[in-house]
C-alpha cells in the first residue's frame, strides 16, 4: 500500500521502475505535467487515477475530486485546462443512482471551471474487483503566458507559499471511513486552485519559479520532492502554516503530522523575494486565497532537505512521507 | 457486465447517462477520438482503460494492449499518435516481476510505434480491489492531412473495407481462461495499426469516409453504430469476410458469431467507389494487410442495419452485441 502513498515507497516506484523503461534517459524532474509541442503548439498533459474511499464524503466526492485534482496538476504546472477525457472502472452490480451522481458532480466541476469533458471510456468488472468505482481523468491545456515552472531555478532567498490551510483532505477522508471514534467539523478542501494560480500569475509572474500541489504525501513530500530536485534547504516556521485546530487535534490524536497529511484544494509555490509580496497580495485578494502565507524560504543549509523550525529555536528535519497512514486518500 | 461489452448495453449507458451529462448537447456522433484546438493547433486526444483477463495471452498482454488499443483509437480518427500519459491501479501483493513485465511490454509498443510516453500515476489498492492491474492510457496525436472521418459523409455505393482476419484477439483471450476444453493455435491480432492507417490515407484519403476498429463488440457492432449514425444500410457478403478456421470453429461450438468477437488490430474503413481500389491495394502491399478485403458496400437498404448475404443468396440482419459473451476482452 506504501507504494500508492505518494511518499518514499512512490517514489522509489517510479524512479526505479517507471520512470527508467518509460520515460527513457529524461534528466528533468518529475513535475506535474508533461508539457509536449504538438503541431509546434506547446500542449500540458496530466493523467490521474482515483481510487479515493469513501466514494463521497464531507466537501467532496470521487467524481468532483477527478476533475479538480487533474485541473489542479495542470495549473500548478502553470497551464489552463482545455479539455478532459475520462475513463470509468466500474464494478458490476454498483447502483446506478450512484454512478450517475458521481458523472453530475465531474460535469458540475467541469462546468465550474470551464473545461470541456471531451470523451471517455467505461469498462465493468466482476463484483469483487474493484471497490464500486475507479475514476480516470487526463487533462490538456496550454501552458500561462509569463511564468516557467522549474525545480532548478529555485534559488535562496526565494519565499516559500502555501495557499491555506493543510490537511483538511486527509483528515475528512479518514474521519469519513467511520473506523475511528472521533468526530471534527471538517470538510475537504478539494477544489480547483486555478483561479488562484492565475491570479498570482497575473501578479507575480516572473518570481515564481516552482508550484506544486501537495496532494498525496503532504507539505512535507512535496518540498522535500523540491529541496532534493534543486539542492537547496527548505526552511518552514511552523507558527506560519496554517493548520486547523480539528486537523491538528487529530492529527496529534492519531501520532500523525499535519505536514504529511493529503491536500486536495492547496498549492504551494516558490517565489523570488522581490516578487513574494506581490504573489502574497494577489493571493489574499482571491476568493478562496484569503488564509495564504509566507511560510518559510530557500537556503542554501540544510542542502536537499527540509527543516522546521518552531517560534521558540527549536527545530527539526521533516522527511517524506514513510508508509501510508491514510490509503486511498485520492 | 454487459454494460462494459461495448454493444447495445454500453450504448445505452453512454448515449443515456454519460453523453447529455458529460458531452452536453453536442449532436456529433460518437468516434473514437476526440478533436480538439489548443493554441489553434488541432489536437486529437482520446482515454482508455485496460480490464483484460488474463494479464497475458498468446500473442500480447495487458502493457502491450494498452498502448496499441490507444495508438488504433487515433489512428482510425486520423490522427499520428505524439504522446501516451499512462495510470496503473495495483492490488496490493502484485508481485513486482508481472509489473514490470508489463512497464516493459508498455515501453516496447510505444518504442515499436515512435511515441513516447509523456507520465503517469500509479495508485495502490487493498488485495482483492483489482484484478491484479488496471491500465488506463491516453493517447494525443496531431491529424493526418488529407482525411476526414465524418460518418455522415457516408453515402450510398460507398466500399466497405477490413484489414484482416476477425476474432482472432477474443477467442484466443476466451480460450487463455483456461475454462473451456478447447484449444487452438491462435493469438491475439494485437498491433498498432497506424502504419496501414497510413498507407491508405496516402494512397486514398480524398476516399476515406469513416474508420473504426472493431473492438469491444466486434465488426457487427462498429458497423451497426456507423448504419445507425449515417441512416444508411451496410450489406456485407459473408464469404470475403476473413476468418481463421480456428476461430470460425470455436465460435461454432460456442454458438458465437465471429462478427460479434473483439479485434485489437484491425480496423474498418468506408473508402468512396473511386478509391476503393487504390485503398485496398494500398493495405494489400503493406506488411500486415495483405488479407485485408472489400467486404461489403452501403446500399439505401436496410438503412440503419447490417444485412449479411451468403453466396447462396441468404441473408439476415445482424445486430449489435446483445450482453456479454466474452467479459473483461481489452
Amino acid at each position: 500500500m506504501a507504494h500508492g502513498a505518494g511518499g518514499k515507497a512512490s517514489r522509489r516506484l517510479v524512479e526505479g521502475l517507471f520512470a527508467p523503461l518509460l520515460f527513457g534517459d529524461s534528466a528533468e524532474p518529475l513535475g506535474d505535467a508533461a508539457l509536449l509541442s504538438i503541431n509546434g503548439a506547446p500542449v500540458a498533459i496530466t493523467t490521474d487515477s482515483f481510487v479515493v474511499k469513501p466514494l463521497s464524503f464531507p466537501g467532496g466526492s470521487i467524481g468532483e475530486l477527478a476533475v479538480n485534482g487533474t485541473l489542479n496538476d495542470l495549473a500548478v504546472s502553470g497551464a489552463r485546462a482545455e479539455a478532459l477525457v475520462v475513463t470509468y472502472v466500474l464494478e458490476a452490480g454498483l447502483p446506478v443512482g450512484i454512478l450517475e451522481a458521481e458523472v453530475r458532480a465531474m460535469a458540475r466541476a467541469a462546468r465550474a471551471a470551464g473545461v470541456r469533458i471531451a470523451g471517455g471510456d467505461t469498462k465493468v468488472v466482476e463484483h469483487g474487483k474493484a471497490d464500486r468505482m475507479y475514476i480516470t481523468t487526463t487533462g490538456i491545456g496550454r501552458p500561462l503566458r509569463g511564468v516557467t515552472i522549474a525545480p532548478r531555478s529555485v534559488q535562496p532567498g526565494d519565499k516559500i507559499l502555501l495557499s491555506g490551510p493543510i490537511g483538511d483532505h486527509g483528515i475528512t477522508i479518514l474521519l469519513a471511513r467511520g473506523e475511528l471514534d472521533i468526530e471534527a467539523e471538517l470538510r475537504s478542501d478539494t477544489r480547483s486552485v486555478f483561479p488562484l494560480v492565475e491570479a498570482m500569475v497575473s501578479a507575480a509572474g516572473p518570481g515564481i519559479r516552482w508550484m506544486r500541489d501537495p496532494t498525496r504525501g503532504g507539505v512535507a513530500t512535496s518540498l522535500n520532492e523540491l529541496a532534493r530536485d534543486c539542492g537547496h534547504g527548505i526552511v518552514l516556521l511552523e507558527e506560519l502554516i496554517p493548520v486547523r485546530d480539528a486537523v491538528r487535534g487529530a492529527c496529534e490524536l492519531l501520532g500523525l503530522d499535519p505536514l504529511h497529511i493529503a491536500n486536495e484544494g492547496q498549492f504551494l509555490a516558490v517565489v523570488s523575494a522581490d516578487y513574494a509580496d506581490a504573489a502574497l497580495n494577489a493571493l489574499n485578494l482571491a476568493t478562496g486565497g484569503e488564509q495564504a502565507q509566507i511560510i518559510g524560504e530557500v537556503r542554501e543549509q540544510p542542502a536537499g532537505s527540509v527543516l522546521v523550525t518552531t517560534r521558540y529555536g527549536g527545530s527539526r528535519i521533516v522527511d517524506m512521507l514513510v508508509g501510508d497512514p491514510l490509503p486511498r486518500i485520492c
